[in-house]
């Protein structure tokens, strides 16, 4: 019914996460619709982005210079790192506006049944990172920042072990009711987290 | 936080029925991980389909040569047209596989608001095609098997209405219960329209 180059554009649509088959062929269609509008600028966008955005050499974040735009800010303060998996985290950080420090994104969590190691997690350049950092700077905190899940927290666990004898405090993220979550709804261990956690009022 | 190109491929796939803003950013950051396996190759295919397929002369189904493939195959049958507002509908009736006839795509329904009258739909040249079909046969059959919507049935009047004084016969697909529909989801109007057109049983 179509020829190859439709199909194969739309097999590729639909392998974008969010994207199944058949709003696949609506992308498609809609993008042809408008291709000097909208097909063509995306195609330019993509060869952009792939050409230009390379993983900073400090911290991993993605960026179309050699250090990206945090790491090369000197507003912001040196002796704090945030570890965070992915590049969307690091995003989310920025768009809370909480973080005042630099990060270092490790590209993943810790899954020995997916094949990620810390060697493919680039933990040693971490280490390596810290360890300058500490050498520079007094007190130095290291923020571990990865998902509350079972991987991310072995991760985190697993990074503050390899840190443990450089002079760096380490933290991580509080866990607990979510702003605007109904206890009705939250499952029984972050409810446990947050009343063992409690604190006092005022 | 990042900088203008990896912005504007996220705005672009957040403009892709089906991708929402945070999903465009979660697709973005998926297709750099993979820049030589998806990102150039998806950016390859945009490109591609941009530039080889346009609309069959003849049907407006999307082409990469002048005529579609099925305007050129000589095993589907000339006598029957089946109209239908868009390719994705085209390609709904081929997927069931239950039309061995031919096509023509209206590229959208009539809807004045929007600013789409006859002209912009291209009716006329769907009316000189028909005309040229029932020069040339006996007994030619015009389905109009546009929306069952207000805009899609005001589309199929109007077709019906224009192509009143030529000799063909014109229907348009029945309407009625789903198969797999349950009474007590369907709307007053279906339902209404399902009992009217009931058929005796075996």
């Amino acid at each position: 019914m179509s020829n190859d180059s439709l199909q194969n554009l739309i097999k590729r649509l639909g392998k974008l996460p969010g994207l199944g088959p058949r709003s696949a062929q609506r992308a498609a269609l809609a993008l042809i619709k408008n291709k000097e509008r909208d097909m063509l600028p995306l195609a330019r966008a993509l060869y952009d982005v792939a050409h230009y955005y390379k993983p900073c050499v400090q911290c991993n974040n993605l960026t179309e210079l050699d250090k990206c735009l945090i790491c090369n800010d000197p507003r912001r303060d040196k002796t704090r790192l945030c570890v965070v998996e992915d590049v969307s985290d690091l995003w989310a950080m920025e768009r809370a506006g909480v973080f005042q420090g630099k990060y270092f994104v490790l590209g993943g969590n810790l899954n020995i049944m997916d094949g990620r190691g810390p060697t493919e997690l680039g933990i040693e350049k971490l280490i390596s990172y810290v360890t300058s950092i500490s050498a520079l700077y007094n007190a130095c905190e290291i923020i571990l920042a990865t998902s509350a899940t079972v991987e991310g927290q072995t991760t985190a666990h697993y990074i503050a072990e390899r840190l443990e004898e450089l002079s760096v405090t380490i933290s991580r993220l509080a866990h607990g009711v979510p702003v605007g979550g109904e206890l009705n709804y939250l499952d029984d261990g972050t409810l446990a987290l947050a009343m063992k956690a409690r604190t006092p009022l005022g």
